[in-house]
């Protein structure tokens, strides 16, 4: 990583060119990087080669020309210092144990989620099925709508890593005036941050749908950080990462905006309709929908009480309804605030 | 106060109908308590008589047909067991100059700011002005905008009091199905928080007005409350009341909802028009511009960094552009999170 610490472009491959994937690409090429991406499907890789757009995702977003796209993981990679890993969460064990990851590459994880069926974090998938020693993983969160980025509309972002060296090089290569990187230590805080938002966002989209206003909404955000630090507290998470723009920032921003994917599926639950309904009609996966499941058995076997992640769980498994979820949100007894 | 402990409705007037005064007194009416409102205006007091709405906030909500609107304070006041002042912040001093409260009641402020030239909370402005005792005194503060509440959607409040059975006597005067009071003993908090949060809904707004996306606005809303968790910790306040209804909840409604008049002005200021163009062409007021420079004096007598309310301060006083302060709080250089 000598290239990186004394400022020089890196190489860096990104691995899959899906909304967030691409707008990190986007991000580390501005930065001055030698950026591979990688998509999946050779047709869209021959796209943003000879458009430099993604069709699929910003079709009106003009990507860097030297942002180069292929469609073979291992001509992604070769010479990686960096590896970034824009798969979805449930996807990402099976594409690691195909990858050829050179073994010094930063291997950094974009997905927000967990495992279904371990409960592990991203970073542990990626430690556990890609056999990646923890000091060389890392993770970027915080309030990242990828289209905004990709718009290079100003953001701030979080990079973590338990190796405090790992986390800089990565903030090295990816900060932008329009993107500042800030670090952290705390990768529990930082990935349980961005997995649980996402069913808090669901919940949240579904008080909107119902047509409920921004009261209503902004106690459920308060509420929703309580537990995901409940949560993270019980996990040995810095109870600090959720104040900050992993915590906090990742949760508004998700849950106020109309780009978010989690927020607009539980909208259109709000407004009457299945999850198989909404899922056929939708291209883009709603993380929270698959995570919700695993991060109630993960709050049980902690003991830690949830109960926006558990009515929401609960909604998705067709057992209430969104106005059920408001009605109990909304209606437990009179009490102090801390209790 | 025995009517209240027993659960017995309770003799309220509320002084002061703008649009807050007048949601709060519709809550306590609609609880079942005998509440007397208190309009400045004579024909505003008979029109709420006569058509049991008021037509200068919202014509179109229907008021509890028990709500009777008098423009004598003194007659409002009468036997009140509960005194609620709903008028602004730098009136209140003047007001309660005036107002003959009856000793034992308990005095409840609404207005949320610091006074200009003292610095000190709605609280203690009731209590060196009005001769009240602190365990008399309570506030309520929360994620509550007046409209939504008008309109009784669903919202979760705090009410606050240094004497716990001040609080309770509140809550239970106050809790409907639709209103949710939780009890805090935490008064500066509370206050802080209320207060505070107008300033960052200005720069949010700003953000807005200027273009910015939920990115942006989501980092101003997470430094903006580590910036009031700041100076409240530093004045005594509890850490924990900024991460609840009264601190994170009360700010990011605010500062999500277009009915939010500190957004709404801060959007206007991003557009390009002037303080003085805005404030000629609204009527109600936007706290935040009165109170950031009291709290940026605050801030400085106890040595809180407070780089939003700074800026925001600037910008209202035209010393700084709404795009200068976003590129101020936007580029500030690569750094850990928490520092």
């Amino acid at each position: 990583m000598s290239d990186v610490v004394t400022g020089r472009p890196a190489k860096i491959a990104v691995m899959g060119s899906g909304s967030w994937g691409t707008a990190f690409a986007l991000v580390l090429s501005d930065a001055g990087n030698d950026v591979t991406l990688w998509a999946r499907r050779p047709e869209l890789a021959a796209a943003i080669n000879a458009e430099h757009r993604n069709p699929d995702y910003f079709p009106s977003v003009e990507l860097p020309p030297a942002l180069r796209a292929v469609s073979d993981p291992d001509e992604a990679m070769v010479d990686a210092e960096f590896v970034v890993l824009g798969v979805p969460s449930q996807s990402l064990r099976t594409n690691l144990s195909h990858w050829p990851i050179p073994r010094d590459a930063v291997v950094v994880s974009l997905a927000k989620g967990i495992e279904l069926g371990t409960g592990l974090r991203m970073s542990e998938v990626v430690a556990q099925a890609g056999g990646i020693e923890a000091d060389r993983i890392a993770v970027v969160t915080g309030p990242n709508l990828a289209r905004e980025i990709a718009e290079r509309q100003p953001s701030a972002s979080v990079v973590a890593s338990t190796a405090e060296e790992t986390a800089a090089a990565l903030q090295r290569v990816c900060h932008t005036p329009r993107f500042r990187a800030y670090t952290n230590t705390d990768v529990i805080g930082c990935e349980l941050g961005g997995a649980t938002k996402n069913v808090i966002a669901l919940a949240v989209g579904m008080a909107v749908g119902l047509g409920f206003g921004a009261n209503a909404t902004a106690s459920v955000i308060t509420r929703g950080l309580a537990e995901i630090s409940r949560l993270g507290q019980a996990l040995g998470a810095d109870p600090y990462t959720f104040s900050g723009l992993a915590g906090l920032g990742d949760l508004v921003a998700t849950c106020s905006s109309p780009l978010s994917r989690n927020r607009t599926f539980g909208e259109e639950l709000g407004r009457g309709r299945s999850v198989a309904e909404i899922s056929a009609s939708t291209r883009q996966v709603a993380e929270g929908v698959k995570s919700c499941a695993s991060i109630q058995a993960l709050a049980a076997t902690h003991g830690v009480e949830m109960p926006i992640v558990e009515n929401v769980a609960a909604v998705i498994a067709g057992e209430l309804t969104p106005a059920g979820l408001m009605t109990t949100l909304m209606s437990r007894s009179a009490k102090p605030e801390r209790y």
